[in-house]
């Protein structure tokens, strides 16, 4: 099986889910610039969105490089994940449309949790068909953002019962912490490159 | 003719079903957990036919791996398959806004047994331009899931009539026997590179 | 400039609008087959509307596989044919909620001509790039289809005012006339690659 | 890191923005062509945006061509344009639905101005990965266009306050002076390609 067309298929679900969430910016109908105030909300959720889902889309992007076989597990660990980035519009929508309220900003932080298990689950079958010796294996090492990132989600989820503040503080934190580029896989593949070129 | 540019409008549209059909979880007013409450049977279904569309993605995908010419026949009869498919995001948002309403529940069944038919015609039509003795053929040998579908959506379809949940349960049991992957035309895939490099 | 990204961009625009127009079949609050049948003429119109973009896909494939240089000239009668074609889910949705009125008939068949129009400037643009011994240009010949359906699309629309009939009936026939594959480039192509190979 | 992944991502997004835009254009109720009348200024806009998005993507899909490797600043340069870009189906809608009212009109020219810098920095980050020798960096020259743009906006964004037919010339001017297919870097691809034939 090739990973052009896993990869095509991905980037057309991605680029749907970050493009359809703008029409939750709903129009508003009044025509000064106040009537766009309760969309404020709204359009704060749409750039954290845009931000999760485009370092979703980076990361995968990298991590595929290092696949050379795409199994039947893989194939489904990756539908798994674009399920729950799917889900993405609609929690956006919800949380900004309610002002960011409790319940709102609670299920957020479940959806990127749930993401960010799927997307643990496609790198562990990636790995398990590639080998431990694998690219993808050492480029991963410790795995530090990885590992720490359903930490804070969960702090997120229950910090919402407290003070929607400190979910909203902890994902904009966790956003902020992926955006610094992947370097560790980069730096595996020129690696490997300068081997065969060797 | 390409087989690279079908591919890619048939990725595309069925990205886009995939992901229109999120649309259909309309955002609520509320901001309390229970106002998610009637999406239930919404995000049940949306459920349901994200699996079942993953699966047509899927199987197209291994189908298409084994097309060499890609004729004008074959052309069509996959874009007739994308007309029944496009149409699932409809009967999905017809059958979750009215919780699982006996006609809705069957109307699912008659479009998903329309695409099984047009996938059927799809396959009928790129072994008639390959050969009996060509991959696909070869892969499908007995077709047991592709011949049995059909009659199981009969059976929900007739089954809406008396009691929902029968059909619920056969559309359910249906997407589980295809979620496992298809081996047979990996297989083959597999055996005839054999063949080629000995 | 390479024709990949034009073919990609192209696909994508014709992708989203074929599923776009899904979205016009609003999904109804009753629960019953008589709460659909209101949507029976919205359905009709997709239905038409699908077979056209469908058509317009497989003929601008076709188009493009003669093409070996994409100027800014071809670029932008592209995006000329994108423009008409995405107005294509707005007349639909117009023609299909009321009922095929004699004002929504006749700006189905403008938008219709329009594209028509459109196409024929892309052809003429890619052949004056190509020359007129060029594989389109023979190919095309005396471009039978091409130069009727203007002239029906205008009985259609002159129709409408009489009878929405006429109408309708004429567009079916355009969408029949196309739907027999595109036999002449085909064969063009072909008779290319054997004089290559002799 | 690959550029075509880059490409298909941006072309998706492009492919959808663009889209999608249509469906601020609603279907009216009514039946007659004088219902049709309150969304010319909607039906205006459209057509502005969509020529507008059609030389973003026909800018970028030059300038990507002149690009040999993808960075993390490349990638991100490229994701934050994106982010403007999406906001362009808002404000057209706002912009047409309020009949080009003095806050939409400004808005319109803010983001256009927002994407024209987004634009101006993915710029930026390309010369700086290749170096001012390379092609990209000569084929610009003194960019002209590039600089002027974001001036005109800013004029249009102030006019708006004083008259907004001000900014509507505005905004059409500058797309005019775009929609001249961008020679330089054209010419420098031929020159580079001469050179290394010789």
């Amino acid at each position: 099986m090739t990973k052009g067309r896993l990869e095509a298929f991905t980037d057309g679900v991605l680029a749907i889910i970050i493009t359809i969430m703008v029409l939750e910016l709903k129009v508003p109908h009044g025509e000064n610039f106040e009537d766009l105030k309760p969309l404020l909300p709204v359009f704060l959720s749409y750039i954290l969105s845009f931000i999760y889902l485009a370092i979703y889309w980076n990361n995968h992007h990298h991590m595929l490089q290092t696949v050379k076989r795409v199994t039947g597990t893989i194939l489904w660990a990756n539908m798994h994940l674009l399920f729950w980035l799917s889900l993405i519009p609609f929690v956006t929508g919800w949380m900004g449309e309610n002002h960011f309220s409790s319940p709102a900003v609670l299920l957020y932080g479940i959806i990127l949790l749930a993401a960010a298990i799927a997307y643990w689950i496609l790198q562990r079958s990636i790995i398990k068909e590639h080998g431990k010796e694998a690219l993808l294996a050492k480029a991963l090492g410790r795995d530090f953002k990885g590992k720490v990132s359903p930490v804070f989600y969960t702090i997120g989820i229950i910090g919402a019962y407290i003070n929607v503040w400190i979910a909203g503080f902890v994902y904009v934190l966790v956003a902020v912490m992926w955006l610094i580029p992947d370097k560790r896989i980069e730096k595996a593949l020129k690696e490997e490159s300068k081997i065969k070129t060797e």
